[in-house]
C-alpha cells in the first residue's frame, strides 16, 4: 500500500473519530475541501508539510499518519 | 525537528553508507543533483512519492526514512 493510500486513509478514520466533516476539516487545516477529498481517497501526493499540518490538528505524530492503524 | 529535516538527513546518512555520491543518488532516483542536495539540506519539502522513490533506491522500509536513527 503506498504512503498515499494509507495516508488518505488515516485523515478520514481520525476525521471521523473527531466527529469533523470534510468542510470542518478543511477549515481546521486550512486547506480546499475538494483537496481534502482527494487525500482522503488517496488521489493525491502531499508532501511532509501537508501530513505535519494534518497530524498537529488530530494531535498525534506525524509518523502515525502514515502508518496502518492497528 | 521538521519531517524534511530528519528526511534529509537520512537520505545524506543512507548515500554515504552505501558510497554514492550525490550524482549517483540523483541518477537512481531520477531527479537533479541540485534537488537532491536541497532535500538533503532539509530546505524542500518533499513529496510521499519521493520519500518512498528514495527508500526504494536504499532498500528500506519509507517509514525508517522518516524516522531519527538510532
Amino acid at each position: 500500500m503506498r504512503l498515499g493510500q494509507i495516508f488518505g486513509s488515516n485523515v478520514r478514520r481520525l476525521r471521523k473519530e473527531r466527529g469533523l466533516s470534510q468542510e470542518a476539516l478543511a477549515d481546521e487545516v486550512g486547506l480546499a475541501v475538494t483537496y481534502v477529498g482527494q487525500i482522503e481517497r488517496g488521489q493525491r501526493n502531499p508532501t511532509l508539510d501537508v501530513v505535519e499540518r494534518f497530524a498537529e490538528v488530530f494531535g498525534v505524530d506525524p509518523l502515525e499518519m502514515l502508518k496502518l492503524p492497528g
